[in-house]
């Protein structure tokens, strides 16, 4: 198809993860890729156990907890795989008695069934509907057991497009949160947390990777003998992420990250520009009877933003000029169909405002 | 320090892993590192669900089971984590009475510790000295158990610098490998195997990712309810290794090796180089009495050669000379000392001769 009406952009990549990562990282990246720092090779070949990469490796945590101020009585563990292994191994490590789950979504269900595998787990079903629009319930309607271990909740669903507007006030210092899809886009209290966890593919790198964020003292919990040694969050923190070989690899593009978004003023300024991107597609979508999110204002994700055509024969149409246009992978999550803009740090207002354009030529063409 | 009697080689891994990739996969991968075929996309950035990257997981998978002939009936996974997360994943799926493991070294012993968490393991203690060289005991002198799930053994161990000289007779079709590092070395008859799985990142691509061969009729074994999804191989071969999302770099690049190693002529060639870069360095340590190798000659591996010089105090010295002359990570295994030059698959027969030329200088200036 031609749009001549249209600019020819670069493609800006929407996908929900893996997901885009800032242009200044992958340019760092593709032109030190087969020489870092004039060693004559790449950050991949280098050993886990040399100086060059661990150099590499503190300069990573170092900064992830400049940015996030995480405290000193928490350990950084860079560890494998991705936030779906958080969710076997956060039981393992945490659940004795009783843990609280709070289900806002598919990523909510997820950690909840893999969770009761390992023990009792209370379930808080929060989503409700409010004018037909979806909503998360009051926390002062969350029933608590009298004792849990800890209170786990997914601080953005990223195919309900569904987020936390703030850490919950309840179980503070008991909280375990999945921050895979808006970590480092918003200061939050470290202290509030037992444990945070975030696979790497959406604000951090690439796929493979996850962070996990522990407070010392849950290290000092006793696990089943079944729990996979590479699943022990002690045995990770005793010997720096290192216990096995690491993925370096992806350790190296996270701390590139990281440097980046302190470049461009921490976490503060990724809030704002969060914010204005995802206030400038809502603000386009609420002032269309084109389009449409089913959300409430207040839990609306400013990291993931579904939205339905009101004509649902158009959806591939749709897709199809989108990306001619340069506008990729904006296709919505199969279990809930229609569209969605992944909108993570990486994310240009320029690819904002690029979506905006087309929609709108889209929807004049074809309301 | 300068040597002006030496070439100013371009630097030479000789790290055990994560180790170099040939150099024709690294610059293939820089050049697309932000474009993919045209897309203006990287490979990272790419849903794991879109059709680019599909392709990409299909090709990579396409070539590695005609590269290692596997039969249909084997199911091909692409895994986050290394060989340390399979040496739990394989007893969680395989082990119900008793399984024989066959220690060969430090990685077998790994393998064996983390087994014995989920049953009863036979080992067998395979490490013998003959005329005070280190080498495999004969299998006619293995205590086999009446009856066993599987025998496990690693084919190559990096550390001692041991390698299986051909696939034991015994147990065939219920033998599980470890072969990290020397996988897609040479041909082997995977009908021999129930498993057989390989961290990445010595032969295949960056430390990540793991990938495992596993017979069919082995996913139809239950596992107990404590295995976490992710390590239940018949949901990962259900969902064609994304029941997560996958490691897709790591994948991409494993794609690229195995599309090189075909384009090298399969593994009977690499085969061929392995056979003739550790020929070169045994024969040159064998005629030296500066340099030794504690291994008899049947044994010794084609992939990691461990040495040790004569004079043990002059060690870091030749490791800073080494290393000023571009010859990195030569440096044995802190479990053992000494030096260890790692050839694997990537590794040119130019980066041979260079070691060979140091390491004769080296002699003649200290001897």
């Amino acid at each position: 198809m031609t749009q001549s009406s249209l600019s020819n952009w670069p493609p800006y990549n929407f996908s929900a993860g893996p997901a885009m990562l800032p242009k200044a990282v992958m340019d760092k990246a593709q032109q030190e890729f087969t020489d870092w720092h004039g060693t004559g090779l790449s950050v991949m070949d280098f050993s886990h156990r040399g100086k060059d990469f661990l150099s590499i490796a503190e300069k990573a945590e170092a900064d992830l907890r400049e940015l996030m101020a995480i405290p000193e009585h928490y350990k950084v563990l860079f560890c494998s795989g991705g936030a779906s292994f958080q969710f076997a191994t956060v039981p393992m490590n945490l659940l004795r008695n009783k843990a609280v789950y709070v289900d806002t979504g598919i990523w909510g269900k997820k950690a909840i069934a893999e969770a009761s595998k390992y023990g009792d787990v209370s379930v808080i079903s929060a989503l409700e509907q409010e004018n037909g629009l979806t909503s998360i319930q009051s926390e002062s309607r969350w029933r608590l057991p009298d004792s849990f271990d800890y209170l786990h909740f997914t601080t953005n669903e990223t195919i309900g497009g569904i987020e936390f507007p703030e850490t919950p006030g309840v179980a503070k210092g008991r909280l375990v949160a999945d921050m895979s899809s808006n970590i480092l886009s918003q200061p939050i209290n470290v202290e509030d947390f037992s444990v945070i966890y975030a696979g790497a593919q959406k604000n951090i790198g690439p796929a493979g990777l996850s962070i996990v964020i522990v407070r010392e003292d849950v290290l000092e919990n006793s696990v089943p003998e079944y729990v996979p040694s590479l699943m022990q969050y002690k045995l990770m923190a005793e010997n720096d992420s290192m216990y096995n070989t690491p993925p370096t690899y992806s350790w190296y593009l996270a701390g590139l990250v990281f440097d980046w978004i302190k470049q461009q003023g921490g976490v503060a300024e990724m809030a704002k520009r969060a914010e204005q991107r995802s206030s400038m597609l809502y603000s386009f979508i609420d002032n269309s009877r084109f389009y449409s999110n089913p959300n409430l204002s207040k839990f609306r994700s400013r990291m993931n933003i579904p939205f339905i055509l009101a004509d649902e024969s158009l959806n591939e149409k749709f897709l199809f000029e989108a990306e001619s246009c340069g506008l990729c992978y904006l296709k919505g999550h199969r279990s809930v169909g229609g569209m969605r803009a992944s909108l993570y740090n990486a994310m240009p207002i320029a690819g904002v405002e690029a979506l905006i354009e087309f929609m709108q030529a889209f929807e004049q063409r074809n309301a």
